[in-house]
């Protein structure tokens, strides 16, 4: 087999996301595994050159996984004739400057999310990209975890029939601070630093939403600021200003509706941080990060609103599990090899720039949709 | 103890709800009880006059349990001087005008919901009887259900801190009646004939929103019919116009949001029908119909957003549940005895005709609110 | 509610069948409802006229169930201008007379199964009933059974996408009669009365596979005596000259294939006497006289056949009971009211007599399959 | 300890069969084990000579493993004074040439299955080897999984007195490719590329039928290509034309019956993938891969046919396991043992190429019996 090398730089390799999830768990796992097949029959080898502000920790990580090229010169990378592929896990304000000289410098571009804090800037780079004629991509984990590949395996196999209808509840209690230290940073929960819950979390329902059920069309929602005192790391008392619970209803093209409660203040009675429940015509099923359920219509059991009498019905018994059916590799490893492909064969890669500005446009509308207490039209990002 | 008779017109005691839930599972389970404790010391002894048109059904009601009197002249049973309550459980369109009659003729009035069509004529009924100085009462039974009265419980106990939210799901999948009979009649999807799940629901929600956690200020939502197409009793298929699902959130006084979702269409991964969530500063509970489980915010588990790895946490097995402490009657019968006693003793019965128009009216702001795609406020009604 | 009477003779009241399950579980149970609706809105009313070669027996039922008509003389019963239907519940042998006689006398005619010995016999009866212009019907209460009624419903509402395969196994441990009395009497071990497992059982396939699968087109059996000495009634060995296991493949109109195995010489490792699974594209089902389970196509585990290793899948734990979802009645009773109804009101019938000749000539067919050691066509019995 | 070292040579060791199964999961492990005991107690010690046609790939294993000898020329291999057997692991197509020079050259010849693609070749091989005079033997090593070793168990204790019958359900749903990838390869869906369950599965039932319960002399079958329409390796669809299912009927010398479907379009309610129940006179049993569960007649339970009350006997828990008693050694190495075992002492091998050549023959007949729609006879493939 051949090996065929591509030079990668990978910016922000000392960081957390960076080095253990892109770096470690992707790239240096696809090499163990003998790189990423080919059309050709040939494998893409990743060949990373690492990018940070400080040369020490790179020398150190290039050394413990033997890897040549390391430099604290992004351009001097990015010119180098081996390299087609820039990577950006560096914090959001730093990325817009970064993807742009590596548009100039003719390099693919991939990158964690969000791709920019607003949906025009990120446009903005996908018309640069675009122009540039580079291919392009954003990190959207989420779609591979197990629970919603089952049920993406679900929608694509027609067991739904017409889908009605998808309820999400997602969430936990991020304790305040105070006699449990919080388990999300402060900035989280203060607007001016480009927190809340609805901008963090509304990329991710975008690409769920559009990825296994359909475009949205619309949204409406309501934002709280349920816990409004907060204290911060350093055992501060601080104003949360950031929206901690979103209430939303997105309407989907077909008539579909789509009904997803995102709150950090919400203790959880469910088996998993995130269910999505589906409902159609011919099934339905709740999916987490891990499991899936299911229930066929031919398997619904006749409910009857009787509330007088104790209900004979056990309802959590009537769901069967969606069996594995396969192995489950790690989401962000997954996405880097169908990026590689994309790059190399041209697969069809719909995580790309313009994906990634309509999860940003969506966290707009919402808080739009709040503000202004009325349903708010989606329009379609032009292309 | 002294027997304290009260003459009661029973009007549609031949009905279903009538004969078994007023007649025989509360009038006379309250006789066979020994009648209700008044504050004088004195029982509190309802005394039924049956009122209906089919005098032969009546007169074999009346042998059946020993009852003396019933009649199918309405005035002459409003006019006698023994009879201080008129009880109404017919078909909704009759009420009103019956209602009126017994108002006029100086009678406290209870009766079965809805009070009326629209809140309009609801709210004339409570002005008419606010002058002419009768009390008044609506059925409201869901109150007095176990699980919510659970929950009123921890309400009361100020176990929640400051309520934060609501998260309600109601529901279950009403057959399309094709291939398995439906088990709902078929009017509940015709707009024409006064279907729909939000006509049907809101006033529930009304006053359970407003008996637990206070006014609902503003209401926003949206309505489908998911299914489009069923068959009817007879049968033969038909077009559902009225909607089988409404997602709505309700904004409360003080800033809690109730997020609840009716639908006929959904199928049923939860221990109950109807689940309410409460979440507060200081502890979570989910209430269903009969059972009702906890979490205090020192047995809250500090759940951790990592979904590449299995999450490590039971969150069910944190929940624990209510025990019951007490027995629960029927919610018909205790609201009956609440009734007698605000008759006889004036004590408090917040269930009177005006909140039985605000339930009313909270219905027909809810389809506004869907028809205009925009929240829409909720004024208090003048008492 | 109009009650419309119809005069029943029900011959062979005095055995168990006519008795407990015809006169008492079937006839009687439906007055003790209120009769049959019909389409007018009236209510069939049975009025049972007994039967019987022993008149103290007659008498002494007739008195227990206050039943007046009672008589030994058939043709008296049978010219009653009152009687409309005849019903045959006599031993086999008798039956071709006494429905000859009734035909002829112009009542509808209802049997017990077996019609009559053979095809040629059944078919004669057919023709004579539809020549008189008589209804007639044929006992086959196994399709009313909860299991089969499941698995009906699940044909009916497409669950299975086209149908692949049956396969059935029927049967359990009839014992020797030494050690244990046998629980089956011995004629059915012998060929001079008509025994034999194929003839008892082959009706039975015919119309469950008929009714739910489609036209059988050809039949291949092998038969075996498993066990060919016995002891009878009387504690006397005897010969077993009749087959007690038959081991067949029928083949259905569309290609799908019935592969079913009779037996009294096998010992039951199932839930239940009979098991039929049915798989189809989207879907498989497991049907019991009772209980049914499902597996959707999205809910099959993937096997992997590796012998040299234990199997990770537990495979029961993949498939969920078919809810109930409706109370079922006797089946006996059922198909009682669907005959009157069929006699009243000209419902459609299925179960007629030319039915009943297509199962017996099925097992004659069987039989011939077996004996020639080919496969037999099953050609469509002239109506 | 003597070590008897014995030559051989192992043509195919680069396949993942000869590799893992072979070379390392039994020739290396009974060198580590110490070798075969022998009759006169010394131990039969395993040389293999590792053959191929890619050097590089042998030199690699041979070093891995400190094997010393290993080469691209048959021939010469063959002609080695110390080498005393050839053992086949290549492709089918490979194997007759092969496997007649190694008679040629006077070794001992075993080989992976099928020994040919058709009864007449592989007749033709087991004919020279009989004239050469060499000893010669087959893989199966089905008989050697746990459950069928119980189940033998069984057999040579007289547990089931006369056997009456034996039902086997072979088979699980294999993915038409489209939605999930199928987990088996498109040549088994070809009639062009030797494909069809039937040629696949009837070697297998050949030998263990005739090595449990003796000769079959007749066999009946019916088979179909349920799922027409499959989706390839890559992605494309293509027309099966192999069966995919084959419902057979052997008879057995002595008068047991043995009905047995195999399938690929099944769903699998069973505990195991493959299940043989065995009825017998004095017991039952039913065998899994790994278990086996035995019903003696003294705990039969006596099943009762009445279909209109729920069946009082749990039928499941009227089995028992068979215990282990025994550690089930890998099924090929303890085959290698007794072939060793039969080379260097003559002890009985019954898996011989006469063997091999009348499963092939039952594959064939089964087909000639489906094409022709009648029983087959089994003559005696003469020795």
């Amino acid at each position: 087999m051949t090996r065929r090398p591509i030079g990668i730089v990978v910016n922000g390799a000392t960081g957390r996301m960076g080095y253990r999830q892109h770096l470690v768990r992707s790239l240096l796992a696809i090499r163990a595994e003998g790189g990423v097949p080919a059309a050709d029959g040939s494998r893409i080898w990743p060949e990373p050159v690492l990018v940070g502000r400080d040369r020490d920790r790179l020398a150190r990580i290039a050394a413990a996984h033997g890897i040549g090229d390391y430099t604290t010169d992004l351009d001097a990378a990015l010119s180098r004739p081996d390299v087609r592929v820039y990577f950006d896990a560096q914090v959001t304000r730093e990325r817009e400057k970064a993807v742009r000289r590596a548009i100039e410098a003719g390099r693919h571009v991939y990158t964690e999310k969000p791709l920019a804090d607003t949906a025009s800037t990120a446009l903005d780079l996908y018309h640069a990209a675009t122009a540039a004629g580079v291919r392009h991509g954003v990190v959207q984990d989420k779609l591979f975890l197990p629970g919603l590949r089952k049920l993406r395996r679900l929608v694509d196999s027609g067991f739904f029939g017409r889908i009605l209808s998808i309820r999400g509840e997602f969430g936990y209690w991020v304790f305040e601070g105070d006699w449990q230290d919080a388990q999300r940073p402060s900035w989280n929960y203060r607007s001016a630093d480009g927190g809340g819950i609805t901008l963090d979390m509304f990329p991710h329902w975008h690409y769920l939403l559009e990825g296994l059920f359909g475009h949205i069309v619309a949204v409406t929602t309501h934002v709280s600021t349920h816990i409004a005192s907060r204290v911060d790391e350093r055992g501060e008392r601080y104003e949360a200003t950031a929206d901690d619970a979103c209430y939303a209803i997105f309407e989907l093209a077909g008539g579909a509706v789509a009904q997803i409660n995102s709150s950090w203040a919400v203790r959880v009675r469910r088996d998993e941080l995130l269910e999505l429940q589906v409902d159609g015509t011919e099934g339905s099923a709740v999916a987490g990060l891990r499991n899936c359920h299911l229930q066929h219509r031919a398997a619904t059991p006749k409910a009857v609103w009787d509330p007088d009498v104790p209900d004979p019905l056990d309802y959590r018994s009537h769901w069967q599990p969606v069996p594995d059916n396969e192995s489950y590799d790690n989401g962000f490893k997954a996405q880097w090899q169908a990026f590689l492909r994309h790059v190399v064969d041209g697969e069809d890669f719909p995580w790309d720039f313009l994906a990634a500005a309509r999860g940003v446009q969506l966290a707009e509308l919402g808080l739009r949709s709040a503000a202004e207490g009325r349903r708010v039209d989606v329009p379609e990002l032009a292309g």
